[in-house]
């Protein structure tokens, strides 16, 4: 076995299982799966199931849950990354695949001063994710956000650690991590160009502290998966504070 | 002036520095600089040069160096990161790209048991770590060595901390840092089928200790990623220990 398989709780009736079509394919065709295997269904939603195949068919494939378990491979920080928009599409699919992978909750497409791009490939990316969440057997699928103005996502967040990785003098980003475990994180890079001096403004008002990712500029999208994992690392970390 | 450009050391006698081709023509159709500009040179070899531009013609432009600085954007330890060969050529380049930018000092592709190719487009890779090299500002292009076996890695390596990342229930990297700051890290990374037995006794007889990278199964590349930024945070948080 060497990938999960996803279906919505939607798919997901007491103990029946019906996989959605890509998926049954995906078992059929690839898994060459036969009725009474066993496969691992995650719905996204935090549920992990070992399920056993009833019914395996060109149509249809049909399981019943063995047992389930919640949260597997969730870490238990919920961080959010407001990204800026990236004038490159194939970067941005690159962050989400990653970003997924290395534990993201939510993902926010910025429109900012400094972006060009005012939409995403919505479906694409959320393939991307789908296919991510399976290979690397979380059970959660993050969400991705409609792309917003980061005054917007300045306004709903909740988040108990924010901070806004603008790189230069400010104290690196595992800095701001110390203290009680964050339950809670908000982290916000720029675009190509970095945030507009008004936004990093906003930005400091909302509680965000500036840190930074180390000497070099890093690109977009590699500073949100660095912050990302800097986050993971102060979770797993078995002597951090 | 948004970039520095490059010019190994052969191209810089005394202070009178002369552009290669592609560098020289992206000051003029790119920068579209002119004499008297100033641009950032670095060596690849930890030279940083403030060069004042004293030529700027279709085939050649010259400079003189103004003053010079070592090892910036560099950080302390050596980290190399043995990286199983990857079946998808792209994600190779993403990885090479992502590491050049964290810090990564050199980049040893093995042949294991579970990889299939053979090669790498080590031209192709080079010109991604230059971009990458000159677009994060640091000055030291790292090294690509040529694909080997772990056994020809193992052989070869001085470093003090040796780590292999394993997933699974092994302590967290972070833990294999404690303690005095290294001076030179060595990673390794299985390929997609992970290493085979063999070849983490191997690593294991050679000093590597088993690490974690969480809970999650990261793809090989966003494996070999997230242990660089690690160990560059590492050295990067000031209250570690």
């Amino acid at each position: 076995m060497t990938t999960n398989f996803y279906a919505p709780p939607a798919q997901i009736r007491g103990s029946r299982v019906v996989l959605p079509d890509d998926e049954a394919r995906h078992v059929r065709s690839v898994l060459r799966a036969e009725t009474g295997d066993e496969i691992v269904v995650v719905d996204g939603e935090g549920g992990w199931h070992r399920v056993r195949l009833d019914h395996v068919a060109a149509g249809q494939v049909v399981g019943h849950i063995l047992d389930t378990r919640r949260e597997v491979g969730e870490p238990a920080v919920a961080m959010t990354v407001g990204l800026g928009l990236l004038t490159t599409r194939s970067r941005l699919e690159t962050f989400v695949e990653k970003a997924v992978e290395l534990g993201v909750r939510r993902i926010v497409p910025l429109r900012t001063r400094h972006t060009e791009p005012t939409s995403v490939r919505a479906d694409r990316l959320r393939r991307v994710m789908v296919a991510a969440l399976k290979q690397c057997r979380r059970s959660r699928l993050p969400d991705l956000a409609a792309p917003q103005s980061l005054d917007d996502l300045l306004e709903a967040t909740t988040a108990d650690v924010r901070v806004l990785c603008h790189g230069g003098d400010h104290p690196p980003l595992p800095d701001a991590l110390q203290g009680p475990a964050p339950d809670d994180v908000l982290a916000l890079v720029g675009p190509e160009g970095g945030f507009a001096p008004d936004e990093v403004a906003a930005a400091r008002e909302a509680g965000c502290t500036p840190v930074s990712l180390g000497t070099r500029r890093l690109r977009a999208e590699t500073a949100g998966l660095a912050a990302i994992n800097a986050v993971m690392l102060r979770g797993q970390s078995r002597r951090a504070p």
